[in-house]
Parts: C-alpha cells; structure tokens; sequence
C-alpha cells in the first residue's frame, strides 16, 4: 500500500502532468476505437459492434483491470471490467456508458468522413466522440493519471466498469442483463459518463434524468376506408376520436390533463429552483438549439425547469388516412398516435401506464375500437442534492475544471436509473460534452480540452470519494 | 311530325317491347365500351380513356344524334352530343355523365377480369357497369325506345348530352369547360345520370346532393424534428397543436363549431324530415355497407338527415412525426391534417374556406406556423321538391318501375352542381344504381334488370316532360 495522499496541489500537477503527457497516445487510440462503426441500430454493423467491445476489452485490460469479461446478451455485447481496491472498506463505483454509436452517413451532411475521425481547431470529429465513446475512454486516461500521481498499483475505489452495446437502440436487453448479473454489479455508487455539461464555459454536473414511458395509441373505426361522402357525418371517425383525446391530454394552462399523472411528483424546493435560476440562461440561444421559434408549457415553470424537473406528455407521432397528394375523400379505417411521457421524482412508470389507458378508455366512443401498448418504461432518476458522493463529484471537477461548477439535469432519459434500482445505489453523473457536440446529428465532435478535463476529473474522483469514505467511517 | 301521343298503356307496352327486343344487341355493345380501360387517374390509360370516348360518340351518332363531338380539355376528353327536338318550343334537357372509370385490378379482389365483362345471376360485373358506363349507355336504349314507341324521328325534347372523362379524377377540366362551353350548353334542366336508388326493391329518385370543401393544413414547428427528452415540455408541437386545432372542429353534440359555418343552413323542413322518414331505413343493415359499428354525429338528426342533407368536417388523413415501428423520442418538425367538408343548401364554398381559415388561424400559437391550402370546391345542389321537372322524373320512374318512387338524397358530391352553376338550370337525377353494387370496389356490377328499367324510364321521361311543358304554356 503506499496511498500517501500528496498535498492537494501537488495531486493537482501530477494528474495534470499525467495527462498531458499521454495526451497523444490517448486521442491515437480513442480515434482507433471512433473508427469502428459500432452502429446498434443496424443489423449490417453486428460484427463492428463486436469489434468495439474487443477493442474496449483489450483496451481495458491494458489500463490494468484483472477482470475484463464480455457479457453477451440477446443483442449486441456490454463490457464489463472489475479492479477492486487493496482497501476492502473502500467505496464501489459502478461506472456506466455505452460503446454503440448512433447511424451515421457522410451524406447525411458531414464535411469529413464520420469513422474516419479527424481534427480540426481543438476538436475530434466522428460519430461517437461525444456519445459515447469519447467519455468511456477518458476514465481508462483519468484512472492511469490517478494510478500514477497517487503511486498505488490499484485504485482507491473499487471499480467497476458496465459499459453496453445497445444504448442506442433503446437498450432492449439491458435491463435484463443487469438483474441477471446482479450479484457482480453491487456498488455503493453508480457514476454514469454520458451526459454533458452546460456549456463550454460553464462545467456542471448533472444532478438528474426524467423518466420515459412510451405507447402506441391505434384506434380503429370502419372495417375499410368508406366514403366520407357517403358516410361522413353519421360515424365516428377515428382520426377525429384521436385528435379529441391527443388535445385532452393538456389542460390549457399546458398541464398533463391525465388523472393521477401528478402522483409521484412533489414541487421543486426553492434550492432547486434557485440552482437553475443561478446558470446562465439565455433563452434565444436555446430556441436556437431547439430549432423552434417560441417557448411554450405548463405555466408556472421556467424553460429549464419545463425540460429539467416537471413530466411531460407528447406527442412522437401522428397519422391514419390518406397520406397522398391532394384530397381523398375518405373515413380513414384507423388513427393512430406515438406519444412518450417524461417522469420526475417519484412518479411510477407503471402507474402512469395504467392512468393513461383509462384515461384514453373514458374517451373511446361506440364504434371505435382502442389499442394502447407500452414499449420499455424508464424510471426518473435524480442524485440526491445532498449526497456526499455529489459533493466529490463537484470537487472533483472543480479541482479539473479550476472554476466553480454548478448542478444541472437532464430532460432526457437513460438506463441509468435501471442501475440504480437495480443496485440500489444512488447516480450520479459525469461528463464533459456541451450542446454544441451534436449528439445524433452530422458532424458530431468532442472538445480536446474538455475531454482532458474530464481524465482529470474522473482521476481526482477516485481520490476523493475513498478519502471522504474514509473520513465519513 | 308524328307526334300523336298513344295512350299511357300503350306506350308503356311499346317502351318495354322496344327495350325487350334490344335488350341482347344493348348488352353485347355495353360490354364492348366496358372492356376499354377508361381509368383518368392513371396516365398508362389515356389512350384508353380516348377511345371510351371515340367509342361513346360513335354509339351516339348511331342512336341518331345529327351533332356528336369530343370535347378535349388539358386532361381527359369529354363527349358532347346534340339532337334538337323539331318543335322549336321543347325544352332542352342536358344529360350529364362520365365515360371514365375507377382503377381496378383483379388481385384487389376481382372474382373476374374488370374489364372482362361478365354476367352472372342477372348481374353484369365490370369496372364502370354502374359508376357509369352503364347508367350513360342506358340512355342510348332509352332514346331509341322513345322514338319506336312515339314514332318520332327526333326526340320530344331537345337533347344534349355532356359525358367527361375526369370524373374519377376530381373532374379537374371540367369548370373551365362548361364556361368555355356555355353557349352550347344551355339547357332548361340538368339531368344526372351518376347516382343509385335507395334498394334492388325501392326505387327512388335523389333530390339533392352535398356540396364540398377540400383543404389541407400543415403546421410547421421546429425547423427540424427535435429531441422529445431535451426539449419536450418547453416548446410547441405541432402534432399536439393540430389535434387541438382537429378536436375543436366539434362541439360535444356533434356540430361543427367553426364559426360562421352554418351560414346558409336552413333547418329541414316538415316535408324534407317527412320523406326521409318514410324511407324503410335499417340501421344495422346500413352500419355493414358503412363497415362501422356506430352511429354518431349531430344531436337532433338522424343518420339520413346526417349523411343526406346537414352539413359535415371531416378528417380524410392525418399525419406527422414518426410513422416507424416501435418508438422515436422527438418532437416533429411539421404536422397536417386532410380535410373536407360537406355544405348542404346554401352554403358558399368560398365562404366555408374563409370561416375555416379564420377559425385556424385563432388556434395557431406562437412558434407554430400554419399553411391552409384549400383544392377545388363543389356547391350543393338540390332539387326544387316542387318543380314539375321532379314530377316528371317521378312519374317516368313510377311508369318503368311500377311502383311508387321516394325521394332520397345522396351525401357525396359531383360536378353536377358546376352545370346547374353555368347553365343556371336546376338539377334532376335519375339513376337505377343501387348500393350493393360496388362504386369504387372490386367486383362493381350492375342490375341489369334495374339498368333495362332505367332505359324505360327516360323513355318516358323525354315524353313526359314535353308534355308536361306543352301544358305549361
């Protein structure tokens, strides 16, 4: 054992010393790894997506893991890696990200090939430099920095390493996956690396995801299309049923209008709201980011706590009839609508589910028939604000960062509240991607700098939660 | 001039011998004109749709017609024919109807060739053998049946006949032609041979039908679809927009609550509730050819009145977003919606657009754009209940069919309005059609006893309304 701690400043210079100075073999292996197209969400890509998990693996073992297995599911393969701490009262960190990338084409608007990654003015360009190969790989950077400015041989924590190959397709075997390996995955804390920061200027640290349940609304009316000329009027009209009951799912003041949807979901405390009040919003930029030419929603709430901190309901998708040029005169046959619902808090996925269906049951008229199914369902997760592993994870990237970070959250959703039901242990988040990465669109990039920062975070990370585990005994 | 009026008996006697005795030579030639692929919609068949016409007009200078001319338009030929009567006092009658016909193809579910004429069970099946081949060649029989039982060498009434080639198109030309055409167009009364009867066992005869609105709304949000996670909840979506736009075009009885749309609504009289109340209506009977399992619509009618004579919105086709498999988490970038509406009486279609647009427009929030495009409108039109032309059509039905003859409406909507438009006649219909025969499906088939008493009943007819005119003055 020789985990002297050095003095906060020296620690400080070591890891940045680390860092910088493998810098180059770094960013050479990560575009090695960018180069294979591990696309989930295409059959034709099921050998790189394999591929992507060797390399990981390999990749992971040389970093010094002693446990590296690949863990194969119904679909594409996770990763998963274990080095335990020489302390067996250390803590257990549980870190979560994915080695799949979302589809991606030169033709789609791309000014360089999206495998072939390349660098220009301090930035990686290739599909999955943000998402999420990029903030993967800066931990095997981060925990060589942390081997190296402390002088120990293993971490400070005992580390764990899940990282899956199906996160872009929606993670259809993940939960399963999980609760089969349950017995290997138990960890006092999960830290998922793939969420990003506020912005360039601005580190921050997410605090929280919303929930996700997902149906699929098809009413059926007529047996056929009929003649809305000679039926129209005196049938119910199935498109016309569906658009009654997608406008009843908001109240006009934009609150979700389905009975109980609430259940779960407690108002912000006035520390939350004064956290996201204190960033520096800047709501035109942000409908530049969100393409869109007004803000709008439930009254009461700013735009960030609207996509942050309150459940939604939208509608995906819409559709039923003639979808053609110009005019046919029909009744169409069937409608249907996709609609998603985001959740916070409390709220249960499976209790939203069942208030939606009656509610769309209360409006189903004679003679039309209603189908509602539900796709996977995803918990609302959020790190509690008082959580001394939160307070190291804000450290940690102050200490990289040299600035002082604020806490954010996210309006999307991800399996890491999987882990945390799962394990029972509490999320939190660390990433270092800004909006400007272009998560899913052409031309995505990861910033240099940042990236650094984030080994150096994840490097200080490690220190500090076995320190203060040490200090909370 | 040979015009000596027989007795009623006889000439009843004399129709049904003439028609009788043609009867073999009439179906052999109907068939021949349905063999001729005639579909205006689609552009391989427009040499067909020419030589349908070529046909129709030969058969019309056969029958005796001394002017017989095809009329081109920018899409499908017409057929115009002309046989003045030689009492300069006749009245003229304009026969409308169309030579072109639906698409068909034996694997939608043709137990024969569509355009293989075939007869089985006194039903003659072919594309075009009701909707309306066979409702125009009908009148050919009937004129010749006219002349052998009066002994005249003209028809008593001075007869044009104006038969398109766009009808299952939408009738694109036909406006602009009749106007172009006006002047040889002039007629005291439009008949229209396009429509059916109540039942094989009730014959009817329709007064009126529905005129029609097309319109198609797009609402533009998000330049680009956008992530439902990141951003839902705090900008518009145009689907959720559309349906509230959709849900509101009725009020919860059934009326449409676009402001300004009734104008010119009169409520139906005593007389008009009378005589679609004395129609042997059977709902459920009605509910199959509907392939529907309810009524609905407006409180305070029933479902003829509903489908026959209020005014009706409709949405033919709905979509927008994600239209996939399974579930894509974004907020679509554009939504529309197809519309149409019925007007009955005398509503203005230019009129209905701009309530409609106005109504649109007070829904359209910030951030949502809206595109209103409005295609071809049709007027209602009716039949005056008290003109003696009407009782003249009755009577010829009473004569052929005998039986009494009601009166019904149809809810679709034809040209028909546009010719008593420009030639400021009033509309009369006379059809032998019934519902079971198909209009628009596989396996379209005509009575071919019901279509040998439509040739009797403008036998009668042509006799029967000189007359009544003779009288009149």
């Amino acid at each position: 054992m020789s985990t002297t701690p050095s003095g906060a400043d020296d620690a400080v210079g070591a890891v940045r010393a680390h860092v910088t100075a493998h810098r180059a073999a770094f960013l050479d292996d990560l575009a090695a790894w960018l180069r294979i197209p591990s696309v989930s969400a295409q059959p034709e890509h099921a050998a790189d997506v394999r591929r992507s998990a060797e390399w990981l693996a390999a990749q992971l073992r040389a970093t010094g893991f002693p446990t590296v297995e690949i863990w194969d599911t119904p679909g594409a393969p996770a990763v998963f890696a274990d080095w335990p701490a020489e302390e067996p009262d250390a803590p257990t960190v549980l870190v979560y990200g994915h080695h799949d990338v979302q589809p991606a084409a030169r033709a789609d608007g791309w000014h360089s090939e999206p495998f072939a990654p390349e660098t220009r003015e301090g930035r990686l360009y290739a599909r999955g430099a943000a998402d999420d190969k990029g903030q993967v790989f800066f931990h095997t950077l981060g925990l060589r920095a942390h081997l190296a400015a402390t002088g120990r041989t293993s971490p400070a924590v005992h580390l764990k390493f899940l990282v899956e190959g199906e996160e872009e397709s929606g993670s259809p075997h993940f939960r399963a996956l999980i609760e089969e390996r349950a017995a290997r995955l138990t960890a006092d804390t999960v830290l998922v690396s793939d969420t990003g920061m506020w912005n360039e200027d601005t580190p921050t640290v997410c605090t929280g995801m919303r929930g996700l349940v997902d149906g699929e609304l098809v009413l059926h009316g007529p047996d056929q299309d009929i003649h809305s000329g000679s039926f129209g009027g005196a049938v119910p009209n199935p498109a016309t049923v569906l658009a009654r009951i997608v406008a009843a799912l908001h109240d006009e003041d934009g609150h979700v209008a389905v009975p109980g949807f609430y259940e779960g979901v407690a108002p912000l405390s006035a520390r939350e709201r004064a956290l996201f009040a204190e960033l520096p919003f800047d709501e035109d930029a942000w409908l530049r980011t969100a393409f869109s030419h007004a803000t709008a929603g439930e009254s009461g709430h700013t735009t960030l706590e609207r996509i942050w901190a309150r459940p939604t309901a939208e509608v995906n998708g819409i559709g039923g009839g003639y979808q053609g040029e110009g005019s046919k005169t029909i009744i169409p046959s069937s409608a249907f609508a996709k609609l998603t619902f985001r959740l916070v808090d409390r709220q249960d996925p499976a209790a939203v589910e069942q208030a939606v269906r009656a509610f769309v049951e209360a409006r189903v008229p004679a003679g039309i028939r209603a189908e509602l199914t539900f796709g996977g369902a995803t918990r609302p997760c959020l790190t509690p604000l008082g959580h001394p592993a939160l307070a190291a994870v804000v450290a940690a990237m102050e200490t990289a960062f040299e600035q002082p970070v604020r806490l954010t959250r996210e309006g999307g959703s991800g399996p890491a509240a999987d882990l945390a039901d799962v394990t029972g242990a509490p999320v939190l988040f660390l990433g270092i991607s800004v909006p400007s990465d272009g998560w899913h669109a052409p031309n995505e990039k990861v910033e240099l700098g940042l990236l650094l920062k984030g080994a150096e975070a994840t490097a200080h990370l490690w220190a500090g939660l076995a320190s203060r585990s040490r200090e909370a005994h």
